[in-house]
Order: structure tokens, then C-alpha cells, then sequence
């Protein structure tokens, strides 16, 4: 992530440490989402794992338009949008976390993807206080 | 949307109707969006619709974001994820369209792209409401 | 797609008509195969469907980048990334087409898909013939 | 990018380190042109940026596909697709990077944008090499 980090400090209106943490959390956890859908279709017991990998689908979406919200509305002074956003992937990654932790004791990805959903909405949720 | 529609409505469990118009009303606004953003940029008075071009932006991702969200959220019984995806919809919607209405009276696009993210933000509000 | 498409005919350069129905084939193919990943997961034999799963994240993925691209470089002289992005749409959808049509004689939602890729396919391939 | 990471190494079938650098390459590069597009608008030259925002949104959308396909076609044995989604993510990203360029002597966002969209085009030429 370094050029896109880079890219956003020689932003006009770079944003604060909360929203750069945030994205890097977003980013982290699509792929972490993105991966884990797919390596739960290459499992044995894929039956199983079908809410794994539509919640995955889920965050990983919902991770992505955060992105979007948090580099678009980091420069205007109206947060409604991006913070109903944060809320929004705040609940995916909590959904998303809760399912894959129930399945952490067999399959690694779906412990390493808790811990992604876990990090992003935290980062969220810590975003979410910074702005008014 | 012909093959998509039947899609959804050969699908195990399809949505109803509610989520089936709210998927159309996010594509058409995702579109309406990608372009009214392009479009602005095509105007000679650019430099006044950078507001518009970066609320357009976050409100396509949003409804992305959100048709994934109702496609693969309809069939869980778990709601709230998708309930908050859908208010973060609906608010990006509520302030593109503010932005596009204030430039309907110079551009056709403005107009047009207000007129989607109204129709997408009434088709989450009445979904919204049909979730428990 | 009635707002999105009024957005595209009233933008300071609007697109040739063979353009504006390979974006709503686009997204009509990006419909279909997010619900149709959905629906797979959804049946009974969700281990055999891991493929037609995997192809559909592809393929949704592919034609949600090409309305991306056939929006912005539309205004644009040089197409050589447009015309790229097209025949990787083409190829995601011929190989979802491929995996999808060996299911449609136990799921409609896969001949349904298998119909919006080879819709889709055929609106790529008409629109890198316009573009030079 | 830690637990997306370690998600995708504990994949059944992980990818091998090209693959797992591409992915880390496109999601810099689709960040890095994510924030350029926004930072362009925060300029006082917009009107002679909006190239560059375009030029941005559609490498960004490629950028974004190309994980999507990269993740979800490692394990299967047909690259086609794959391989013409990294083709247009190279022509997309070797296109903003000669329109990032022209900008960088006045705009540190567009160099460093332009250095992302140069190291993903390489990722993306190394992994086409490693696929038959």
C-alpha cells in the first residue's frame, strides 16, 4: 500500500491518521473476504461453509464502497453518507467476523478473516468517533 | 435487466418484490452515477461540479455495495448488515441528489442522476420497511 | 436502467447506441451472476457447483469494470484499455457462459446466467468492432 | 494487506508469490488512483485534470476486477480469462500512468499515482509469464 498511502498524503486535504488506518483496514479486509470465499469453495466441506462465503461476499462489498466514501468524503465537511458507510461495513465485518470464527478451529482463512473483519471494525468504529 | 431478473427469481429462495426493485433502482443509480460523474467532467464549468463528480462517485459504490448486500443477505435470516447497508445507501443517495438537483437547471445529466438517486433512496426506505 | 440511460443520451458527449446496450448488457450480466453465485449456494449439491460459483464472482467482477470503462473512455480518442477491458469481459463471460449452461438442465438460474453471458459476450464483441 | 495476506496463504490451493504480488500491486495501484481522481478535484486546475480523474476511475475499476480474478482463478486450471483481465489492467494502468506523468512535475499525487500504475502494470506482465 505504499504509492496509494503516499498518493493520499500529497492529497490537497490529506486525511487524518483515523481515515488512512481506516482505508488500509478496509483494503486489508476485502482481500482477506475475497480470499476466504474462495478458499472456502476449495474446501471439502463447502456444503458447510455457504453462509461463510456469502457473508464474505457481503463484507467485501461493503468493504469496498467504504473505501470509496472515506477517500471521496475525507474532503467535504458533510459526513452523513460516509458515516452511515462506516456503520454499514462496522455491521458486515461483525457479521462476517462472528461466522468465520466459528469455523477458525478447522480452517486457518476463516481465523485470519475473523481477525481482518475484527481490525476493520475496529477502525471504523474509531473513525466513526472522529467524525462529527 | 431481463436475464438478471430471472435469475433472482429462479433462485431457491427469491427475494420479493420489494428487494427485486430495490436491486434495479441500486443498478440504475450506479449508472446513472458512473456517468453523471463523466459527464460533469465533460462540462466546461468543471471546476463547479467537483462536488457533484465526488458525490456522484461514493453513491455508485454505495449502491454497489448494496446490491451485493441484497442479493446475498436476502436468503439469511439475519438482517442487519443489510439494513444498515441500505441507510448508508439511502443517505448517499439523499446528498448526491441535493448536489445533482442544484445543477438540474444547467445539466440535463444533474437532473437525471437527482431522478435516480431519488427513485433508489424511496426503493431502500420501502425495503427497509418490509425488514424485520 | 431508465434514469442511467437519459444520464448517458443527455452527457456532453454521449455514446454511440452500440455502447449504451453493452453497458446495460454489463450490468444485466453483473446481475445475473451475483445472483446466480447466490442461488448456487443456495441448492443442494452447492459442492458441485464451486466452479460455476468461482466463474460467477469472476464474471461480475469483469463486467462491473467494463461499464466503468466503457462510461469513461467513451469521451476519450484512445480506446486501447477500453477495447483491453472488453475482451477480458468477453472471456469471463465465455468461460461463466461455458460452466453455467453445463448446469441449466438442473438449475434455471444457470440458463439464465449462461443467457446473460452470451448476451453480454455478443454486446462486447459488437462494441470492439465500432471502436478502432 | 497482513491478514488478506495470511488468508490467502492458508488457502487450500494458495497462490504462488507472483500471484500474491499482483494482488498486493492492484489494490495499491487501485487505491493510489482512487485518492489521485480525488485529490485532481481538490485542485485549482481541475478543469485540466479531468483526463486524469478519468483516466483514474477506470484504473481504478480494473485494478479492482483484476483481484477478483486473480483470486478467484488461481485454482482452477483455465487461465483465459485471467490472463485477459491482467491484459487490460496493464493497458489501463500503462494508460493513467503516461497521463499521471504529465502531471507529476506539478502534482505530487500524480507521481506518486504514477509510480502505483507503473509497479501494477509490472506485477501484472510478471504473472502473465508464469501462466501456460
Amino acid at each position: 500500500m505504499n504509492h496509494g498511502i503516499q498518493v493520499l498524503r500529497s492529497h490537497p486535504k490529506s486525511p487524518p491518521q483515523s481515515v488512512e488506518e481506516c482505508i488500509q483496514a478496509c483494503l486489508d479486509c476485502l482481500l482477506a473476504c475475497t480470499a476466504c470465499a474462495d478458499a472456502c469453495l476449495a474446501e471439502d466441506d463447502v456444503t458447510a461453509m455457504s453462509g461463510c462465503i456469502r457473508l464474505d461476499a457481503a463484507c467485501a462489498a461493503a468493504c469496498g464502497a467504504t473505501v470509496q466514501l472515506l477517500v471521496s468524503s475525507g474532503t467535504t465537511g458533510n459526513h452523513v453518507a460516509l458515516k452511515a458507510q462506516l456503520k454499514a461495513c462496522l455491521e458486515a465485518c461483525n457479521t462476517c467476523e462472528q461466522e468465520c470464527r466459528s469455523h477458525a478451529g478447522h480452517h486457518d482463512h476463516c481465523e485470519h478473516c475473523a481477525d481482518a473483519c475484527n481490525a476493520c471494525a475496529s477502525a471504523c468504529e474509531v473513525t466513526l468517533k472522529t467524525l462529527n
